[in-house]
């Protein structure tokens, strides 16, 4: 079993991913890891890591795409760039399970389509995170920015590959799927969730509780929420953001206060630590790119080694689980 | 100067309602208020609390209008409720400066529109709370959730009614105005958001910013964002919920730590009720319906007789800054 990894993606590229992929050969049995990118810097921080062993193959690629470019002028334009010649590879080689890339989102999702393409029958791939709940669970945020502009038809497919991912990667037996909108009442939205809404209600496949506001992105009352990639990665960027600024706002107080209060926030050190942890979407893996013929997965530009190990384990288990398959076999159900 | 409140609209109606009422003439002067809504329900509170002065007035209606209902066809059908029955006194009386409702908010906006009425060159009326950030400032998100389908041009007006606001108001003298998108880079967005930025960054009589992202509500970066009321009531919900929700995980991860963590809380005390009222959106007064010949201000369905008192002082604010008649003035140069 062979993964890809992009070792040029992401704010600490490539050392925090060359790092990821010696720890995910230590840790994981039976993978060997692919990195795509420049041999020279990769080998070096190999051989600075001590790794001798044979389990982490380089692919050259001389270049790199950033978060600047235009994301689909990048994918057809450098084609020996690490995230072109990575797919490339995942594409071609049929003991590659799947591929890694901490770069820019557009160009791994527009890579993604292009080179390793729609799986028969879907409408519209989609960026897919599963985001940890106040309720210890995880909730799947489906679309958060691949389809920036949705027919409601899509939304529809959207509910039923994040059923299909549910139930065969985390065994949620009936995933509860609602449909994210500004308010609960059935009436309530824009044109497309109104229209959205009849197909998901209609849908036998699935199990639709109805509209649920963007709270509940943490409050794990639903499995599956919906959306336009819009609205889905506002929702996303908004609910991130606040506890981020939560938490800068709590430490700034604590700065800003007295002995007392520090006191306080040192002995509170340990239920800090575990409300942190608890929010931290960074060591919670990837974002898998749903509705491709391979796994694609997505992670955080601010990916560190621990962050890869997790998506490695992720990419293992989507495959393992035979969510590729079984969201094949349950598309063409519809028809 | 007068201003009318529905007696019957929010969670805590009548009593939390009167209660402000009474609150507010006691500490305001210059003011009376009209209560709209069941006189008897009313007069009792007002006994109650032995409020015996002539400067709150009861103006009878005998229904009203629920969370429930449809918003355009309560107003139509409930011609005296609390609601309609103030609306039409704002309308219709002079001395009435502006009104404010905790109900049903589609029940309010479909009121203002169709009763106050738009005002001439208002293509859409806009919800905008300004909401308190880390800086300690204020930015104003617009619109959040009264026009869920909305054309480019839309969301130019509301950039200029929020910078007209800004600037009456909170006397920010060039206010900057970002458009809420899913990235920060000119050419990030749906179809919506390429066609609005361009209309942006060709107005004269803003101060355009570019792109922001969700975050950028909390965060103090911008004073105006732009936005369909689709995407801005998701991202208000999503930053109210984790912002809530992060203080609830906070509280249990206290409840069932050990002593030495509930000791360290009741020593930071005061630090989290700073954060707290930092954050608290519910004593910041409410929402202005911008756009309307007169002032409407929905608030929170939670409010107690605190925010009712801040929402007075905010009708007061508009009515004394001129924001009316410089927006009239603003809009009129469009032409």
């Amino acid at each position: 079993m062979k993964i890809v990894i992009d070792a040029h993606g992401g704010d600490y590229a490539p050392l925090e991913i060359v790092k990821g992929a010696i720890t995910s050969v230590n840790l994981i049995e039976d993978i060997n890891i692919i990195l795509a990118g420049k041999s020279s810097e990769i080998k070096s921080i190999l051989d600075e890591y001590g790794y001798t062993g044979d389990r982490i193959e380089i692919l050259e690629a001389s270049e790199v795409i950033t978060n600047e470019e235009s994301p689909t002028a990048a994918i057809r334009a450098k084609k020996d760039s690490s995230l072109v010649v990575g797919l490339n590879k995942l594409k071609t080689d049929d003991d590659v399970i799947g591929m890694i890339s901490a770069g820019s989102t557009g160009a791994v999702l527009s890579g993604g389509l292009f080179i390793i393409g729609r799986m028969d029958g879907v409408l519209r791939p989609s960026l897919a995170p599963t985001l940890p709940t106040l309720l210890g669970g995880k909730t799947m945020l489906i679309d958060c920015g691949a389809n920036v502009d949705c027919k409601p038809e899509y939304l529809e497919q959207f509910a039923v590959m994040g059923t299909v991912y549910m139930q065969s990667m985390l065994k949620v037996q009936n995933p509860r799927v609602g449909l994210l909108n500004i308010g609960t009442e059935d009436k309530k939205g824009n044109a497309l969730t109104h229209e959205a809404f009849e197909l998901l209600k209609n849908n036998k496949k699935i199990n639709f509780v109805g509209n649920v506001e963007a709270r509940d992105i943490l409050s794990g009352n639903v499995d599956v929420i919906v959306s336009d990639g819009f609205a889905g990665n506002i929702a996303l960027k908004a609910t991130e953001g606040a506890v981020m600024n939560v938490l800068k706002l709590m430490k700034n107080t604590i700065n800003e206060s007295g002995i007392g209060v520090k006191l306080g926030a040192l002995m509170m050190k340990k239920a800090f630590k575990a409300i942190k942890s608890k929010m931290d979407y960074n060591t919670q893996g990837g974002s898998p790119f749903l509705g491709v013929n391979k796994i694609v997965l997505k992670t955080h530009g601010s990916s560190k080694a621990e962050t890869i190990l997790s998506c490695v384990k992720q990419v293992v288990e989507i495959h393992e689980s035979g969510f590729i398959e079984k969201l094949r076999a349950g598309l063409l159900e519809n028809v």
